[in-house]
């Protein structure tokens, strides 16, 4: 049997901050170290280049690639930043609190963190405010109103209550995040995901379990959109 | 091919309250009009009969039937109390709050409602108390406080956070029900059952789906084994 | 056995408006006839009323009920607005794109636009676009630019794929409705749920299946927080 | 890009022993080392603190860093109880009997079992009960009845059978723990799950797969309740 | 377009009763009157015809139909038997016992015993066993064992608990039937299904929900076989 | 309030003959009466049109509306086809067996049938010959052999075995379709789409339950694309 | 706090082979070193003990405490039979055929046979006669009714379609037992369960995924049986 | 206990590319290392011999066991071919497309291509086509046109939107073949599946997930047959 020659089928799209406003980032888990490294690269000829969800193996790699062009190695979100062509966008004076319910959620909190501020955001850190002491919700509320929050990303596992709290209680935008935080029939997020799109409060938006990522892409593209049109 | 002679073989445990604590009662679904008709008049020669869970023709049925021996016919919860030879349980002076999110969970409220009357105990109802306007949640909470109810039976539809807030705001034990009202992933209650089981408050206890009489009869064996051995 | 008293438990949330941003609405199914015109009533003395998803039975009940107070009655969604004290809310100067897959998917579009407008947003309604003709969706794309829409709503039933092609075309925001259209693995809307939750372009956001409402009340929420802070 | 500074985020509930009947208790699964010690170190400030679900690492961990302030450490449950400034509840005079069906589920029970001590209870230990062989259930009961338990904690996993039977059998209310004991159909826990919430014996209360510590807290929330009101 | 001429499509198994030992049955659902006549009819020409879950429309076209020919109508179970050629088996000596958990679960007892009869079993009823009255089912032990029966089908909806009792106590060999009977985390039958697949007790033998038909024939295929080889 | 104007919103993909080989079709279900019509009628403009899985109402609308121009409506399998401007593709001369397993699947096959001859190929029916009598399959496979089938449509509810069983046993490629008859685990075609995709046998290919027009399409599409490379 | 005394709380039911006909066995997965131990020896006081399911630590642990008498250390099944004081039962002179479907079945089927050993049967292994290929599955058939078989246990994974098809060609009974082989959808064994419980051959009886054990555990129940009766 | 002599059970299908048109090819998860040195010497007597998923482990001993006889041994797709007694089929001279979403679905694409070349047919590989940047789709579609491929294999994981837009974009057929990348509700694949049998393009037919291997023996079996009648 004669095999076909592999080219290298990389076949990056880098255009797309332009055509979508986000720029391409790297999804790490399940890429091989050389898919990895020449995704980084190639990325990085049109701007910085954000990796999500890098295990340890993942980060000694970037790190010994990369050095000096590391900008953030946040082992606590498993997020690297590498320093590439310059900012992928424009920044825009808005600040977007994230709110998690339980310090075991911090990973994916992290992780909407540094995407905001990678896409050119503000972030409010507000963790542990979860609705066992529903005093602690109530307090981060008010912080959102003293710092002028454009919206709230809230994080949860195990039951997932938070963003229906927080959407009962005030005006801004909720994205909710379900974690896999949890045991049980709680394990791996799907009953915080279906407590978040039955919220009975109405208007909460929801993502993939743990996609921190995508949250903040969300609110990035809603605050632009808003600029251009309003 | 010859059959078998069928003798009728209902057979009853009339000694259930003794034994348990807790009478045998009618679940209606799925019986036929003789065998709803049958068991009710079984269980009447030992006491007082709750039928769940009837529907329309059963109603019909069962007031056809026994008339003026009926005591309570709720269409808002298909619960019939059928007169016997008296109350199953000596009556308990405590009181039991069912506190519901919204009102199309008024149905199972009023299972646990009558079932808590049934089993000799008081009820006292505050509905309309989601977490969608948490100041009719906190509302609910001081009206426990003032007629020093002994436990929170907790009614809720669509994602099921009303018993976790509540048990992160008072001490009360609370036994939640989620109901099957909801729609798309919250369609027939899971993602309420889910939310329930996973609460970060701790010590939240679930019963199945629409399930008011599991609530009100597992509120009753703890009143009544506490005044036992305290 | 007594029965305590039932005095009338219904404890509208008339506040919310203020306090969230989004009026309490009424959502018809599993309420009954009495619940129906209770809520009704009760939220027409603050603002004028919208009700979702109603069947023919409630469609009737309503319309001799309040005559001409109707403002819009709207079977192709099964939604209804009551005349009460005024509109509900503000409106903001913008518009939001409703685009839908297929022609089954009309009765949650519909019940996206009607929400929209209710809630004080313009909105421009463009069906059947989905991806099996992909030059439609990009036709949708140009008019989307044209009209400068702050935000798209993509409504799919079937394998939900429409909102995640728009989301890699264009620059807007997209809020993902999945529809129960379908059938087989796709009956009742999980298919299409779960496509736009792993959408491979970052960014969608997801409502509950079905719950066009949800989603015009999330596009209220992001347009009103940008106008107050940027 | 520039990054926020992180402040210290943990945001502890000390104040949930006075408002709920519970202290607040640590979680150990996906704690950093360095959250586990700094919850541990900020609730013993109020009281003795429990942790749960330890692995083989942190035990090491919590060893090494509060030496002889652990007062009990039990590998056969993970749980961990560090002295703080003193006991978190008042003790109630009760006993709980905590009967498992198997010797696979000897983990969670002792978890229950460590609880009920922790939260001021006694503790009855039988194990091995399961209704494989039902003259050991039988004896169980006669046990409970001998040593005056005010409720029964049932642990099982596999097909979950256990507390269906001892509800059927005898006056004690009955909070059921699914364990994640079993393999095939019955891997994880859900197959014991929904046997219990099922239960043909009315009033069996079911919480999270694996959650002895959530029922304890329940067996102490409704004795705490009883002796206040009754 | 042209269509192709449709023939008679039906192909009966005739020679199934001498190559598997069991005949071939009509299992009425989904057939429309035409298939279902025809089926009845073709069949009978080999044997006595037995047909299983009929709903009434049915039942009144195979009286119209088959008139006197009709052996058995039996609308507790849907079953009907009409004569053919005569008994499709050979009969066999021996009892086999069918206990049912509780009085919802008749339809399919009932389906298991018309169907024993049919293959040449004798039948004996033991119904309203359930465990939440467990000396009713060891009442049924005794009953099984003064009339020397061969095997158990143990008939239960809900939790499904009763197989697993049963074989944890006496020696015979127990098939367990499911039932659809429930309602919540139970309805359909997939609960009472796993928790007999997860049966503590070895050796509990399991078939589909609802499926009384299908545990006759295994009880039938066993003894015969035994019969042969021993 | 002011509404938007709604123009019409149809937006019919003619040119998809064309483009992709296949005509849009008229999926039924869910359609209101007059979708239904203004969707046939723009489609008849280009090529004859079929409509699958009428109901029974909207048989009799069709039939009002279109009356001579119907060229087939069949109620065997829900399917109709209207004359439009001519046969939407070329015919092929190739057969396609479609084999059924049981009389219940019938619906399913004669959808299959139908699609395959509106697509231009011919259909060979052998219905009837699920593998519980073996010798029926092996019978099938001796009239392909015979017929010169070019592909097999393999359609089977209940365990869904026979598509495995034929490619086990000749050479030819293999369209399986799931169907939805069953009951209790089987119920809604999900027990058959798992035994299909997990087939030991390899190369079946699956659609989505009780699509027996994509199978035919499927066919089309492979029959084409050979006709024109090969 | 004060912790309770621990008993040692192992409570083995030593009576069970009288009582049911089967010895109490072990299941090792779960157990720790100690309980493993301790159960060995309980048991072997009475029997032969047989281990199920044994990991490789299991098995050094286990022979270097019962060293010689280890009677059957098989690891293709992970069982092990230690001496105990005999035969736990009486022997029949009947034999049981385990056919496999594949050779990753092995391991399962190899339970099975041990299982058959342990409990008095003879066995007679037919592997990897998969339907893939059927005319191994007749040369199966045949040898089977040379050695005059009693019954048929198969044992399948991927689509399980195995036991179907061996029920339709021959008059032995079928015990059907699903292994967790298989990837994708399959992964796990509930494609094969599935197959199993819905085959449209009638009489197959399922067992859990794996649990070659029960398989044997009910051969020799039916088998007891059949000798005490007939 | 006497155990059974255990005879060597291996029984190879060496007439199944004869009969069916695909050789016999070793799925190498969960064999033993005795078990797939056995399988590859037996099938390579008959042709070269494919092993597909090999874990590294087995690659080694492959390795070492067969050294100058490894024709291809593919890390990038866990596959190996074997040289045996000559190529198992024909070639056939015709293209096969094997078009993925994302960099993370090479390891399914390697197989598909392994699979076609091993069975005679040209592969050609177009990765990193994803829908997110829908230019590279087109671009994928020309050059299939310009290379007159006679199918598609498409390979996709997250939200597997892939194949319904090429099948909604050009005239060939499309197996699509879904991946296990992705996490939260899209892990395992599921997700992707589910888009895939539901597309709304019609004729996409679907294989388990990462089931290269199995994409390729349909394509293979397709163009066999058509060459053979057409």
């Amino acid at each position: 049997m004669r095999r076909s020659v592999k080219s290298d089928n990389h076949c990056l799209d880098d255009g797309r901050a332009l055509r979508t406003g986000i720029p391409e980032v790297v999804f790490a888990p399940s890429k091989s170290a050389r898919a990895l490294i020449v995704s980084v690269k190639g990325l990085a000829r049109r701007h910085d280049v954000l990796i999500t969800k890098c295990n340890e193996g993942q980060f000694a790699l970037l790190r010994k690639e990369f050095g000096k062009k590391i900008m953030v190695a946040d082992d606590e979100c498993g997020g690297i930043v590498v320093e590439g062509a310059g900012a992928p966008l424009e920044p825009i004076d808005a600040t977007v609190a994230v709110i998690s319910a339980g310090s075991s959620d911090r990973y994916v909190a992290e992780e909407a963190t540094l995407s905001l501020e990678y896409l050119g955001l503000k972030a409010l850190r507000l963790y542990d405010r979860g609705v066992a002491g529903i005093h602690r919700t109530k307090n981060a509320m008010n912080e959102c109103e003293k710092a002028r929050v454009a919206a709230v990303i809230a994080v949860a596992g195990m039951e997932g209550t938070l963003p229906s709290v927080i959407a009962g209680l005030l005006r801004l935008p909720v994205i909710a995040v379900p974690t896999s935080v949890g045991y049980g029939t709680g394990a791996g997020g799907l009953a915080a995901m279906s407590t978040m799109l039955n919220s009975c409060a109405p208007g909460v938006l929801v993502v993939n379990i743990d996609n921190g990522f995508g949250a903040a892409a969300a609110a990035r593209k809603f605050l632009s959109s808003a600029i251009n049109v309003l």
